[in-house]
C-alpha cells in the first residue's frame, strides 16, 4: 500500500504507546521506524513493530524501560536502558554525547542493557548536527564464527560513522558481515546459489547453498579483516558495556527466545574536530576529500540518504500489503484506530 | 645473516643519532624497526632505515624535527611533529593518550606533520600497559580508489586496536587494503596471477596481472565496505588533523619524491573500561570473549606478538644478507661502527 511518513510514524507511535511505552520514547522509536523505511532500510522499518510488541507481551522486553545514568565523568557516561527497546536509548546517548563533546572535544557514552535499534546510521546526526564527527557502535545475537572456526560468537557488528563535511556530511553504516541475513533468504526464496564468501554451513564450511546457509553462520566481509574489526566492535559494546555477550543475546529469529532479555549494549563516541586539527583547515581539507572522491568517480557513502528533519510529513512510503494489514490488525487488537492512510483499510 | 635484537637496535639507533636525530627519538625508533623483525612484519623493519635516511639527506623529512604541543584540552590534544619521523611521535602521543584516558576516562591525541610510523600494532602498547583500549589510525601516499573510480583517493588507511583481555591482549593492526602492495611485488617476481580482488590496473579496472596491479592501485579489502572505513580512517587523520591528504603525500616508491614532505597525519585514542563498563564485570566480560573466540577453534588477533617488553635483548633475528650489507655501508658512510654482530661483516 501506499502511505506517508507522517503516518507511519503516528501508527507506530500509537500502537507502542498502547502496548505501555511512554510518548518520548514511542515517538523516538517510530521516527527510527519511518525514517528507516524512508532511507530505504524496510529491513529495520515498520516491519519490525510486531516483534517488538510480541516480545514486550511475552515479557522479552520492557516497553515501561526508563533510560538511567549509571555513572558518569565530564567526557563519558554509561546508561542502563533497563531492558527496553534501543531507538530511544541511542538517541538520548548520541543527544549526550554531542552535549559533552561541545564542551570538551570528545566523549563517549555507552548504553548497557538495551534492545535493538534499528539503523545505526540515524544516531550520527545529534553529532553532525553540532558540528561533530559521530560514531556508534552495537551489539546483537552471535551470527559469524572466527576464521577457520565452527560456531558463532560475535554479531554482525555494526558500525556507524558520521563525518561532517561539505556539501553533504558522510555517513557510513555497515555490519561487519559479508550480507545481511535477508539477503540469503532472498536468494534462498528466489532458489539462486549465493556467492562464495557470504556464509557458511552449521559447520563453518563455506557454503554456496542458501538453506544450508540460514541454518549456518554469516561469513564477515573480507574474511579474517572483517573478523578482527567485529571483535574489536564487540569488544568496545558487550565485552566493556555490557551486560551480554553476543552469544548471549536471544536470537530474534528463534521464537522460543521471544521472552529471553537481550540486554545488548551500545557504544556512542563524539570528536570535535576543531580540538584535533592542526591548523584549522579540517573544513577545507574534508571537504576536498569529499570532491577528490567525486572526482574519482566514486561517491561519499550515505550522501543519498537525506537528514531525517529534511524527510516531510507527506512523503510517500510503500508498505507491502500484508505487512499493512498485519499492522492494521495488530492495531486494533491493542486498541489503537488506524491513523492516517492506515484508517482505510 | 643472523643477528640479535639489541645488535638492530644499536646500529639502528647510531645510524640516525648519525644524521642527526636526537638520543629519545632516534632510540624510539631504533625500538619500533627492532620490534618489527621481532614480530615478523620485516616490511616495517630495518628494510626502512636506508629510505628513512636518504629522506633526511634529501630534505624529504627533518631528523632534527621536535615534537610541539600545538592545542589541548583536558581530554585532547593536537602534536605537530615538524616533518619528522612519525614512530617517536606516535608513541608520545600514545603515552600522552594514556595519561589522559587515565585521569578523564577517555582521550584523543592527534599528530599532524609528522612521517612513517612502521608497524601501528605497537603504539597500542602505551595504552594497554595502563589497562586501556587503546586505537591508532594513520594516513599515507593514496593507493586506493572508491568503488568504480579510476583513481586513489585514501591510503591504506591502516588502523590498530588494543583491547585488555586475560590471558592476552587482542592487538588487532591491519591495513583497509586487501594486500600490501609487498605481496603483489612477490607474485610478480614470482610469475604467478594474483586474485582477483587485489588489485586494479592503471584505469581502475580490476587485475590478476601483478605488473599491471604494480602500476595500477591497490584494492580496499571486502570492496565498498573496506572502502567506507577507509574514507573514515582519511577523515579522521588526513582529513581533520592535516596538513596533507593522502592525495598531496609523496609515494616512498617514487624516487623523484624523496626530497618532498610527507606531512601525514596520526590519531591515537585511549578509552578507559571502567569508565563504559555498567556493572563492572568488563574484564570478566572480555576474558570470556577470548575464551569464547578460541572455543570456538579461532584466535585473538595479536596474541602472537609478544609485548615489546619481553622481547630479548639476545632473541635472534635474521636480516637478509644483502640488506645487512647495505646497512653497513651506510653505517661505515655515516661514520658509524657497526655494533654486535654487524661488526663481524
Amino acid at each position: 500500500m501506499k502511505t506517508d511518513v507522517a503516518s507511519a510514524r503516528a501508527l507506530a507511535s500509537a500502537m507502542l504507546r498502547a502496548a505501555g511505552m511512554d510518548a518520548q520514547p514511542a515517538a523516538r522509536t517510530a521516527w527510527a521506524l519511518a525514517s528507516a523505511e524512508s532511507w530505504g532500510r524496510a529491513s529495520h522499518g515498520l516491519l519490525r513493530l510486531p516483534y517488538y510488541l510480541e516480545r514486550f507481551s511475552a515479557g522479552g522486553s520492557d516497553p515501561r524501560a526508563v533510560l538511567r545514568l549509571v555513572r558518569s565523568t565530564a567526557v563519558t557516561a554509561v546508561l542502563d536502558g533497563g531492558n527496553g527497546l534501543g531507538h530511544h536509548h541511542v538517541f538520548e546517548a548520541a543527544t549526550k554525547a554531542s552535549a559533552m563533546a561541545r564542551e570538551h572535544g570528545l566523549a563517549a557514552v555507552a548504553v548497557a542493557n538495551s534492545g535493538h535499534c534499528g539503523v545505526l546510521g540515524l544516531y550520527v546526526e545529534p553529532m553532525l548536527d553540532a558540528g561533530l564527527v559521530g560514531i556508534v557502535l552495537s551489539t546483537g545475537p552471535a551470527v559469524m564464527p572466527p576464521p577457520g572456526g565452527s560456531s558463532a560468537v560475535v554479531s554482525t557488528s555494526p558500525i556507524a560513522a558520521g563525518i561532517p563535511m561539505r556539501p553533504h556530511a558522510a555517513v557510513v553504516d555497515m555490519a561487519m558481515s559479508a550480507v545481511a541475513r535477508g539477503r540469503i533468504a532472498a536468494s534462498a526464496a528466489a532458489g539462486e546459489e549465493i556467492p562464495t564468501g557470504w556464509a557458511f554451513d552449521a559447520d563453518g564450511v563455506t557454503t554456496t547453498d542458501p538453506r544450508e546457509a540460514l541454518a549456518g553462520l554469516l561469513a564477515p566481509f573480507g574474511g579474517a579483516k572483517g573478523f578482527a574489526l567485529a571483535l574489536v566492535v564487540e569488544s568496545l559494546t558487550a565485552g566493556i558495556v555490557g551486560p551480554s555477550l553476543a552469544t548471549e543475546i536471544a536470537d530474534p529469529l528463534d521464537g522460543s527466545a521471544i521472552a529471553a532479555p537481550q540486554r545488548i549494549a551500545h557504544l556512542v563516541l563524539a570528536l570535535d574536530p576543531a580540538c584535533l586539527d592542526a591548523d584549522g583547515a579540517s573544513g577545507d581539507r574534508l571537504e576536498r576529500l569529499a570532491a577528490s572522491v567525486a572526482a574519482a568517480g566514486g561517491r561519499v557513502p550515505g550522501a543519498r540518504n537525506r537528514h531525517t528533519s529534511e524527510i516531510a510529513d507527506d512523503d510517500e512510503l510503500t508498505i507491502p500489503d500484508r505487512l499493512a494489514s498485519s499492522l492494521v490488525a495488530l492495531a486494533a487488537s491493542l486498541g489503537v484506530d488506524p491513523p492516517g492512510s492506515f484508517a482505510d483499510r
